[in-house]
């Protein structure tokens, strides 16, 4: 990195927040995909939004790349600085600036993680409710509108997010949105930046909608003879007017995955995991009634609800290290990650094909998603280097079907590197050549993530 | 009109559907607000989305406005065309082009009236949620951002639509969005035309969040001795966790009003007008349960549940005639509606002061709302003209509250030309010249709608 911008940033922010150190630069480099790493030539830690705001107008000024960093835990190369330039990791810009808990809100800094954050707000009987599973930052959740298992209820960032205080490219920094949820004041600048990627601003604060911590809750199982049929419960389950907290799918190898776990011992069949959330005792009891009658008659041959706290919890910690034991247990194979998602009534059609593919191919891995939002993933492995291109046909099958099925290409994981190649089938010409505007009249030099979402 | 101009629009749909007759322009200078009315040069009935892209590019040559026309029943004056020019009047677009039952999703044109279409909806049991009380049209609505009785459940329209066919002021054709619930693959294009009040593009296909008709449902009833401690009760009732579909506020003015029709006898006094929706009977019995409770604690004089089906729907149809019923009992009086939201912590400080600022200035009128958003409104009227300036007074001061309460000048109806000053106090110069440069990139000649949002 030119040694004169580094003496600025260091005159910027003190030279203990900045570093060109291959140690760190090598911290900022790749996210969990199974993308190419890349360096960043320096990495720097602001602490207030005006830090954040001279250090892109230097680099707008220098054309020098800017990649905003959260946690590093994406799964699409979202953040790798492909193009080198200055890494900006809000690390330490991670505080929760205030709780309006009568407002069920929070305003926080972008680089909280939002489980630290909601072991904080829990105290307060309150929650953020997008779960991506892995500890997400906040920015980065925003950045690339993370969802996961509670979207089903609670909707993904998108829509849990009131107003934001962002910097552009040149150094403004302006203020989207409002503490109303009900807003109709102009234009909807708020929905412009959430998933966008860092590619049109940086985010450096976020108030966030929160929800009360649930009083009555239960998780449920239930295994079906394919996943196919699993996958046609979920619409039943879905159209029947219930409001499941949690409803995913779990194909038969994603349950062994989950097994290698000591303390989870599921029958290894496609399986619905679900939760359900009440006012009441009551109510809970009675859609634990209603969501096992539609389970049985929908062909489950096991059903089980009112699991205990302790066993609950046990369950989606599980469904959340799932993504850690698949690596674990395919140390050096290659991987993919798929993240398509189609309407609901598609869903069993998109399953049923991604199972059939992955026979087909001969990948090992496992099949699951938030099944009650039309989200599926995949993680497959392979242990000869020759069959990388045949990881990619996967994708490009698995992608192009959902987009047959009249889904996207990306549910959660945004497009990053990967999924710039279909954005023209999805969107067509027209729509991609507005994107490519606004990140034009936002980002003149293009020094905003360059490299991502629209290439 | 320039002759020639209207040549050419007859040339693209035909002499039936353009016309310059001033019965046809009368009918679309006005919406339902107060502001001053102003014809059009012309009116067209565009059948088909290349029709409009026509209208668009010949307006786009000539530099002529083009004002986009649903039901005429907005309060903001968001589709009056203060610069003359062509009005694009929906009416003729009308029809509901797929209905995915499965999916909970409609593809409409945006032409339908909400309520029309939910009759059809409703023989499959599907309804979509967003209702503003006036038969507005979805083109509309989209436009304004609509929202309205049961968004405390279901959300605003932004948060019912997935996605869009619109055209842009050169004529272009885009799509935005797709049927999948979930979406992350590019910029939000979808959301930032909801909301622009025709300022950016038209909308000519609109693909709906549908929610299934509930089968167990039940009005309530609440009454206080002052509208403040109504608006307390407002959120103990949100922060419970229970989930009302609709949870109405009404000061003892509009009460009275509302019993101006000879089926509605309600005790005169500050009133929450409720609603809630139970999967199950049994779900039901314990929310009403538990709102009696919190009612009953918050210090209700008055408390009803379970009013049966008949009932109920009379009630919804008064609360939905109340704007009708003022204006009928003020017949050729002066009036203003106001629209703010706030967080609802702030709700009952705004009602408080709302209420004090109405009889301080000696206002007839009643004071409203969806107080389940925070969302607030009056409707005050005088007889003297000389007292136009005070109703501006009001407005203002209303307004002046609730962005110090961290709220919005508008919450639902839109900025269209009463709000337009209000926006650089509540966004910041920096966040609406972003907007200014977004509309200078969509509509560089500035036809969408000119004088509307942004000046």
């Amino acid at each position: 990195m030119d040694i004169e911008v580094l003496a600025l940033l260091t005159n910027m922010v003190g030279a203990d927040r900045v570093s060109a150190a291959e140690a760190d630069r090598l911290l900022h480099g790749r996210d969990q995909s199974s993308h190419a790493p890349h360096l960043p030539d320096a990495v720097v830690w602001p602490h207030t939004t005006a830090e954040v705001s001279a250090i892109l107008k230097l680099a707008n000024e220098r054309r020098i790349p800017i990649v905003g960093w959260g946690a590093g835990s994406s799964l699409e190369g979202n953040p790798i600085p492909v193009q080198g330039g200055i890494v900006v990791d809000f690390q330490q810009m991670n505080r929760i600036l205030a709780v309006h808990a009568a407002d069920f809100q929070a305003v926080v800094q972008p680089g909280i993680f939002y489980k630290d954050m909601n072991k904080i707000l829990g105290q307060q009987g309150l929650f953020f409710a997008p779960d991506p599973g892995a500890n997400a930052s906040i920015g980065g959740m925003i950045a690339n509108n993370a969802a996961g298992t509670r979207t089903v209820k609670y909707g993904a960032t998108r829509d849990n997010v009131l107003a934001l205080e962002v910097v552009l490219a040149n150094g403004e920094i302006i203020r989207t949105g409002s503490r109303s949820v009900k807003q109709s004041a102009g234009y909807d600048l708020t929905h412009l930046i959430i998933g966008s990627e860092g590619t049109l601003a940086l985010v450096t604060e976020a108030t966030l909608k929160l929800a009360p911590l649930p009083e009555h809750f239960s998780a449920v199982l239930a295994t079906f003879e394919s996943t196919a049929v699993a996958a046609a419960a979920v619409y039943q389950i879905i159209g029947s007017g219930l409001g499941p907290a949690a409803l995913e799918l779990l194909d038969a190898a994603a349950v062994s995955y989950m097994n290698m776990d000591e303390s989870i011992n599921l029958p290894v069949a496609p399986t619905l995991l679900m939760e359900f959330h009440g006012a009441t005792a009551e109510t809970l009891q009675t859609e634990l009634r209603l969501v096992q009658e539609i389970c049985l008659d929908g062909g489950a041959a096991h059903f089980s609800a009112g699991v205990g706290r302790a066993e609950r919890d046990r369950l989606w910690h599980g469904r959340h290290q799932l993504g850690e034991i698949l690596f674990r247990a395919h140390p050096n194979e290659m991987y993919l990650i798929t993240d398509v998602a189609v309407p609901i009534s598609r869903y069993p059609e998109l399953a049923a094909y991604t199972a059939d593919l992955i026979n087909q191919m001969s990948f090992r891995g496992a099949l699951f998603g938030h099944a009650g939002d039309g989200n599926l993933h995949t993680v497959i492995f392979t242990p000869e280097a020759s069959r990388e291109r045949d990881l990619h046909r996967f994708n490009d099958q698995v992608v192009q079907k959902a987009l047959q099925l009249d889904g996207t290409c990306t549910g959660e994981h945004g497009v990053g590197i990967g999924k710039q190649k279909y954005m023209v089938h999805e969107h067509g010409e027209a729509a991609l050549g507005l994107m490519r505007q606004i990140k034009q009249l936002l980002d003149p030099h293009g020094i905003m993530n360059p490299g991502k979402v629209l290439g």
